[in-house]
């Protein structure tokens, strides 16, 4: 799994703050997440092949999330893109897409399927035989999703050194991976356990942004491998999330805290700081697994 | 008059081919022509003001020429702005910006006032008493218009040297700059000509994007200080201008010619050619003041 920062700064985007977008490479599927004014040129500079991006979700229709998706549309159809692209994010986004597109008189030359969220409790959106992405109801001032991305668990691994010892058919081996016991020819039974190896463990990410602090994410949250939550404020401004809605560092880490979270990534910061080591600084006062988004920074997740 | 050229590429933006925005600074005026993706960064890159650009004119609903207004506006709003905004533009760019302010629960600091353009023949859209600006009808694959930026003849300038030869009051050289002879208390008259200068010649400037070679716009722009003249394609290019209604530099460079104009500038280079110079050269066989656009680069017309 692996997690690349396009952008992670809040508002109005200048050449050293971007807004937001990131790419999640999980299980084979290289997914855009929120896509901020300009996000194509980003993706360009880190080299990420538009074609393999087949899913883009976005959190809300605040600029600084999705106003570079309609320049996106628009370049995969004029580089004659034919695979489908699935956009996620809430009721609107389809209307604001496709009128652009009619004034322009445009169309994709690739299918391009809107899946509109309005409902105000995690759902399962997506699913196929690798992944599972479930949305995750946060509270900003417009209707808001995070979304949380799961590796399935794996097939157990075959510890041939083991299988070797008995008279196995590779025919069984699939048997095997699945969790099954084998049945030997005179009728004796070997344990699974006694021939496999666990899987790697399920790997996931959880993207929650933007949202005032809301700690009944945690459940949803819990244990994840990656938590990528906002904090556009220090404590210092803590007087400022209620009306906007935002978090801040220190509340973003007791999140991380609660749902035992492997590491916790900073962004959404607000302009008006001059260091985002205070942001770091702040949160590891609760919890220890920090680390800070910065544009263009990537994270690997083994 | 002052031109800076924020973008000048066709199609899809990139790090190093930004797509079509301009400045021009004319009589006081700072106004944006066409806003690509990013053009608020760009804006920042070249120190412009945000609060003094008071108009916006869009030329048509293609994404490389507009889609960086909606981010703009609401960057607008952000910083709070109080100043009056004027968009000039299609059909369309109304509704177009308000769905996705509607959606994002925001509104404006400013008053915003849209002026939606549909008619095929040249209109005067904004005069006060320093300049003029009327639409260049063009022919693009959706309904587009250039727009030509006039300055209005200045006051006629006092000879000092000569006003002094007479008993003129102060009192009389406002209606000497506007052209008046000056009746003496001894009933002589001494006529304007004598007693003043001619001003400078008012400057102008047409844009001219996206556009089919059109001869029509002759008549309209003719004699202008300055003209940028769309050059998708080199004439190596040619038969794609049909399809596309896009021109080449030679074309360009007849249009320029034959509107007898001060300076020709090129741009909306198609992404497919390696060196700008190509285009120079061609539009050179043609005419003989050609300049390149280029993105950050600067024209004085002094």
């Amino acid at each position: 799994m692996k997690l690349t920062i396009l952008g992670c700064f809040s508002a109005s985007p200048s050449s050293n703050a971007k807004p937001t977008s990131q790419v999640l490479e999980i299980a084979n599927h290289v997914i855009l997440i929120d896509c901020g004014e300009n996000t194509q040129v980003e993706l360009r500079r880190q080299k990420i092949k538009f074609s393999r991006i087949k899913q883009i979700f976005i959190s809300h229709l605040h600029g600084d999330h999705f106003y570079g998706l309609i320049g996106l549309i628009s370049t995969f159809s004029l580089l004659n893109r034919k695979t489908d692209l699935h956009v996620y994010g809430p009721k609107g986004i389809k209307e604001i897409i496709l009128l652009q597109l009619k004034y322009g008189n445009a169309y994709t030359t690739f299918e391009l399927y809107f899946h509109e969220l309005t409902s105000a409790e995690s759902e399962l959106v997506f699913e196929d035989h690798k992944i599972e992405v479930h949305t995750i109801p946060l509270e900003h001032r417009v209707y808001t999703n995070g979304y949380l991305y799961k590796e399935k668990p794996g097939d157990r691994k075959l510890n041939m050194a083991q299988v070797e010892k008995y008279p196995i058919e590779v025919s069984q081996y699939n048997n095997l991976k699945k969790g099954k016991d084998v049945v030997l020819d005179d009728g004796s039974i070997i344990a699974n356990k006694e021939l496999t190896l666990d899987p790697l463990p399920p790997r996931s990410y959880a993207f929650c942004s933007d949202t005032k602090y809301k700690p009944d994410i945690i459940p949803l949250i819990k244990g994840v491998t990656g938590l990528y939550h906002e904090s556009t404020f220090l404590e210092s401004h803590v007087h400022l999330c209620e009306k906007t809605k935002h978090a801040t560092a220190k509340q973003a880490a007791k999140i991380a805290k609660a749902a035992e979270v492997g590491l916790l990534i900073l962004g959404h910061y607000s302009g008006r700081y001059k260091s985002l080591s205070l942001f770091k600084a702040e949160a590891e006062e609760v919890f220890d697994h920090v680390a800070l988004a910065e544009d263009g920074k990537v994270f690997e997740f083994d």
